[in-house]
């Protein structure tokens, strides 16, 4: 059994880091660290893990030394507890955005995060991209949710030269990816209703779409992205407005492409009309699950093709992949302790 | 392998019967039904079903024999086609209202189903009250959502000896109780911000409960049900409002009543305040799970003894059931296929 | 005009107070206090009332005389803040708890509220049971949202003889009766799918009911109050279980009492069947409106009268009473600046 | 009193229309129809009409001579139906999309339409762009509700020459839109937590934008339009993603062009940071209102302007335009009738 730990679980990513790895058949959660909830039971803040262990939150500072560790910290606490973290773990799966950009971009798209080029480099963690570097990695930076989403909908149709570098994303959220922390926004009075682009521009996912097509598809974009926030709480929908760079073959060419990309992938999904009554990807029979459904269609006349891509937040785009890394670093089974399909309705 | 077979499954509560079954380590699903999706891939109606089966909907008339049969039809389906469908299995397992009460009592509650004197007697499926019969049982007839949480309040109670007969239940219910047609009271629109005493008098869950109560507890109780729908998919809350028969020996002892009454059933849980930031028992974490919460307030001053029950309808209130039934009919594990615990936040 | 101003209008009450006022004909609104925004513009925490005011928010110590003042304050402000508040106005319409029990219930209910036997007697506002003690009213506490619509249901069948003491009520509330503050239990990822009874017992509002239909029915009864939060923002459903004293004439006995009762009052409704295509009492329909909407059913069989009764917390059961109090205390006409009817779907 | 009559009130926008007019100071609603609901009062089918009007629908073939005749039925209806509905009345507003496009367009985007040469031009009722015409008009068609939201974002920016022809337009839409008749899609249980882009491509709103933009900005844009299902009832929030065509003169450019634009307009905000506590275009507190709000954003670096534009799709989306170009038909103030200013929080 490998001994893992989670430092700063008592948030909502943490909290399913905890649900995956308590149920996970070769790991045991050794340890789980919450400053707000030290000396709680695990399920204190998360009933669904009501029966599921006995453990108690510690304080971040008492953490122990373990295998691997997960670190679910707002951003810029990890770069800034580094010297001691470090020593704790050979391995860590960090879910913040500390360390999913390059220096030189993380220091423009977070001036004020507190960051020091000693740090080490750790390997972006989208296992559809990049499997092999996650199975030799000591750390992995898993994406943000969103780019995720935008990613494994864009990169396949870049890296196949069919789409310009002008794209837009359009990306719409639940409130669940704005933590666990109560404020006005996020004050069900005030979000229940919500449908509200929060962050027409500027958003930090746009570099991290930017960089990461950069370096897996060999193409530069623009990317034009906005965040909307939608009345649910899980789930991210992220359409991806892209152009033709050249003539299709035939309609069907960006399927084929998308298709034949993740083939060999266990938790991506393309969608086909007609093999569902609803074949739309949506988040909430994703929910829970690690899978990422896609749909792509075009219109020819206008030279646009739209993707969609529907993912958990909370899972797929956060400690769902945690989980899916640590198979990868640990040579497990790429699907172990993710098997949960969804619900539907919901 | 036990060789399972869905009658019925093209709705909501056949689609979780479906992906229990589906992830069963000890059975086979060899067949389903439904005369709307027949031909279409299981998944067509149900998306959580993706990737889970090749498996294709069979016309009901294409029934072939089986181990065990679950039915999953509209009231008074399985009662008029009884002659053909009980000759392909030998043990039925139902989740419609067509045999959960007595031969009297249905044809007071159902005056329209047709019902004659020769049809056999179902085991009431209530696993944690009648767990014995139903290991030996051929035919089993799964509680309704509503009085499946009501009694799991209230019956600990009445047995005790501790509440009077008039006992009042005010349920609140998701739209996924409905079923899967769409009707006008159904459509988005009109239901999203429902909240609406549908029936405040005559529900059919009424018989059932004052009869169980009977039966199980010893007790015949007057239940004064009201069914009010509120603006959620998912799950059922039932608010059982009693009234002390005696004084109590202090106000922790209904909790302790229901503690030992549940204290080794692996579903049924009795939420303590302080255990968690949020101790009140609600559908939402439970959504796909087989289990159910509950917590008792007492009104010492007014005599008045408040158990709240949350299960989600179509798991524990019908779909987990039927496989905890299935479970204790082929003695297997009484929690096997029934592991997940549930997300949060949902 | 009448020269009105607001203390405490940062809040979800006082800003549909402002909203109330502001379309007054008969009112100038000369000041509206709050400390969180004050030197901001109405508008700034209330969107609707975008482009209606250039007001800004003063701090509550700058109040100024005026003609009538509403109060809007937490439980327990007024009380402390009386010897100076009172001297700005000489009709005071309070929204809180401060005033509406006579001082030994206040006591007991609200233990740590500052009281003091010099305190005015406030006219309980309940204007189809006290309109004419309102009109020649110096000072009006608008009664509690839950408690209003429970003391509409209720009071015609206590008041002619109808129901036995025992009375249970069963009231479902959004989540903006829970104010503007932002807390965990109101985090939208926590309350979007809440179906939790988060008060079974003790609810304050119980001794409002018990109160109030002693001295405006001449019965005193125990009231059995929960409340349950349900996933909405706003809106009351209160369902009065309530039980045969006697032989009922006939099972439309209670619904020609309901009847007669309110023929005259305009701001309440009974809801027959088949007059609409759902004739249930439900908030949606009421969001924004002064109106109550009841249906009572009975179970002959069982001695069960159930009236469900409908209203948005923030206006009937706040803000809109406030007006219409204002309205009687002014000698203008009842429903005045009451006018708006609610929206559809919703 | 002008005598209005409706044709096709039975459906959400319809119900909006009758309370519109039901409250207008200069209009007498002579006669209501529906096919569905023919003989039954007005709230029967509307909720929010109850004690409004003592009118019943009649049948569609009952309608009689009247002023003004407004039309809801589902697109292709009033043309199939124009030789005797035009006889009825000398102005006609009509809310299907049977008149907003040109011949030629129309027989493109909507290809079995019955569609004569002989049919009438109607006037495009967009009030901020065409009032003039409006005003002399004998017939009026209401724009689309997502192409109005997109148009009022686009127009100004397009006429000023600031954008390029590429514009992307992703429209999240509430569950209304879709009409008062169920289905599969619009079921609650599936409908409730969708966020689906339900059109990728291929919508007919692309037409009547682009072809609006032309007629009224003198630019042809290629308009790529996507609509999403987000879980509401109510509203639209359109998002504009345009592209500079020129270096702006500074990022505060497109703001001022909005500003001008509509500065004379009563029915059209721009918000602007620091205004607001939550200073972004959202449709809940607009539910009821007439209102549209405008929030202009740049990225300067990669030349993007985005704009979001959010309305309730069946007031400023349909009724309340109609009722705002009959108020520009009849000479009367452009806002009678229209004064309701919404609802926080909804």
């Amino acid at each position: 059994m490998t001994r893992v730990a989670v430092l700063g679980a008592g948030g909502y990513a943490g909290g399913e880091v905890l649900r995956l790895l308590l149920a996970h058949p070769a790991v045991e959660l050794v340890q789980a660290t919450s400053e707000q909830h030290a000396g709680k039971r695990l399920d204190f803040p998360h009933p669904h893990l009501r029966g599921q262990s006995t453990l108690r939150f510690a304080p971040h500072d008492a953490l122990e030394p373990c295998d691997v560790l997960v670190t679910c910290m707002p951003s810029g606490e990890l770069i800034r507890r580094w010297p001691q973290v470090s020593t704790r773990a050979g391995r860590i799966i960090d879910l913040s955005a500390d360390f999913r950009l390059e220096h030189a971009e993380h220091a423009r798209w977070y001036p004020r995060a507190p960051r020091s080029v000693e740090l080490p480099r750790f390997v972006y963690g989208l296992p559809e991209w990049t499997r092999d570097k996650i199975q030799g990695a000591r750390y992995v930076a898993v994406p943000g949710c969103m780019a995720h989403a935008a990613l494994l909908a864009l990169l396949p149709l870049a890296r196949a030269g069919l789409v310009r570098p002008e794209v837009v994303v359009d990306a719409k959220t639940g409130s669940s990816g704005g933590g666990a922390t109560p404020d006005r926004s996020s004050h069900h009075p005030e979000r229940a209703s919500a449908l509200r682009c929060y962050r027409p521009v500027g958003h930090r996912h746009t570099g991290e779409i930017e960089s990461a097509t950069e370096h897996l598809a060999g193409m530069r974009p623009n990317v034009h992205f906005s965040a909307t926030a939608v009345p649910s709480v899980r789930g991210v929908l992220a359409t991806v407005h892209a152009f033709a760079a050249r003539p299709l073959a035939d309609a069907a060419e960006p399927l084929r492409v998308l298709a034949s990309t993740y083939r060999e992938h266990p938790f991506v999904h393309i969608l086909r009309a007609n093999a569902s009554a609803s074949p739309f990807p949506e988040p909430a029979p994703l929910a829970g699950t690690n899978h990422c459904e896609l749909a792509v269609d075009v219109d020819a006349e206008r030279g646009r093709i739209v993707v969609n891509a529907a993912l958990d937040n909370l899972v797929k785009g956060a400690a769902g992949t945690a989980v899916h890394a640590l198979n990868l670093m640990l040579g497990r089974p790429e699907t172990e302790g993710l098997g949960f399909r969804g619900l539907h309705p919901l």
